[in-house]
């Protein structure tokens, strides 16, 4: 059954589902930075397919698949609709979104590292593109909307250390020729668990030994 | 004598014509910022030529052209220069440059569908280069001077939209088969007069309904 | 002496030293901004890779270096571990690790410009890429780190223009045919040199001509 996970339209299928989730993410930042639709438009776009881009950019795979999938193009604009009329209801069910984006986290780590991988780069790099591809989406919609990237925050609960461990895994099993759908499933899987359970204990990652207390005050470099 | 307009050397002068006010509201925003003639340089720079390069790096066309045109390249000092001796003037004159602003913004999301295109993408893969040609350049700049992009913000007249509609225009042309030097010269020309009728009555985007009016007090997501 | 300087080992390891320190600032930012052990690796990674990865992509040379090099990708990591378990006295020797980024300055506007020139582009072109090569990866340092870039402020000691000389200096040995690794150290060193006293005696660039004093009390323009 995990095997079927990867039948080319299955995974299409999910590609589009952890696009959208992403592009809810980008539309509800955009309207609480107070955005208007087209804000809303280009940040759940660059959100959701940001990461990919980034990668297909740096793997030379152009153009890249957000722009010749007419799908990945729409789906971040159903979420703007989406978000644009309802958005206190997706608000009020934001735990559910939150669930979602871990899954298209857990999901994209893994994809990307495997398209990476195909591209001719190394575990390394691959796994690196991985995690890139996962996160990149998130980073560039917090750029965008002039905030410090959640991703880089030691107050948010551990996202990037769910997605290296999905790509670190990959690596390992192309390494040991075991790459396959039922092993690229439990990649997800594993990846996506670990997030539910940074979100459900609040795991964060520890900040530089000794850190004297008076650069908490001034957070911002003189 | 539209059809004129589409000629190399004629294509080329309106496309230098493009960079130099798109460069000239990146110098401006530096003096603004308060930085010195490097910074004012460079945002210029990226300013004019970011949105193109953007473009350029996605349907592969590398080296983009901004790195292969040295006219392209010297553009933006030259505005730099007239900005850093003259800004005092130039800022008076901010209506004449937002209507040459609304000029670079017509050209530039035409040339980029265009472009696009030529570079084997789809109709509305092509039609998203055009406006990222437009607008990205912009995004860049408040990105670099750390504000929230004026594209995003609802409190500014329509820009994304005249470039959506002229990029939009370009598309339904090549699907008919009717892309030529005058129905893309009406295109360029309709954008230019959206965008300046947009200033014009300040136009401006719906923000997402229902917005709780909580979310006004604070603007940055906790 | 200065010929063995650019045998290819000799090359690497110069190359590694240079994003070891770049590196080095990117983490010692990412404490300061509070964020936590990935966030500084991520910090790290960007601003030591982030110019040569931007000058790859714009020449075309995919995958990039940062990608296919295991060793520029590993200096960071290593960079991240020392200021995470000893920050404090990292800061303390800040003096040291100016002098060696202004090394790192030298030798990519060096290495940036050549590179870009054997991949054919013009000779303005390649100095300009060398430029970016060698700041572009601290602007994207302090973008993601949501603050406004050291390099376009004007209360900060010429960055730019050491590199520019460096650069211009081996774009005029290109044209010149005179490019060789003594012309190239020699370039590097001057570049190096210019950092140095630049830091040394606080020399800093003009701002706009007749700049308006009510500028300075709105940076931001509304």
């Amino acid at each position: 059954m995990l095997h079927d996970l990867f039948t080319p339209s299955v995974q299409h299928a999910l590609d589009l589902a952890g696009i959208f989730v992403f592009a809810i993410s980008g539309a509800l930042l955009a309207v609480r930075k107070n955005f208007d639709v087209f804000g809303m438009a280009v940040l759940a776009e660059i959100t959701a397919l940001g990461g990919g881009l980034l990668r297909d950019l740096i793997i030379g795979a152009v153009p890249p698949a957000a722009f010749t999938d007419l799908g990945y193009f729409s789906m971040p604009l159903v979420a703007t609709a989406l978000v644009f009329f309802l958005h206190p209801q997706v608000e009020r069910i934001q735990g559910a979104v939150n669930v979602f984006d871990a899954a298209g986290l857990g999901l994209f780590c893994v994809t990307g590292t495997t398209k990476a991988y195909e591209f001719g780069l190394g575990l390394t790099a691959s796994a690196a593109l991985g995690l890139a591809t996962a996160v990149g989406g998130g980073v560039l919609r917090d750029v965008l909307a002039n905030e410090v990237p959640s991703l880089l925050r030691w107050d948010r609960d551990l996202y990037a250390v769910p997605a290296i461990v999905g790509a670190a895994m990959v690596a390992l099993c192309i390494r040991f020729d075991a790459l396959n759908g039922l092993t690229s499933g439990f990649a997800v899987l594993t990846a996506f668990v670990l997030r539910l359970l940074a979100m459900r204990f609040h795991w964060r990652a520890p900040r530089a030994w000794n850190r004297r207390s008076a650069a908490a005050e001034e957070p911002s470099p003189s």
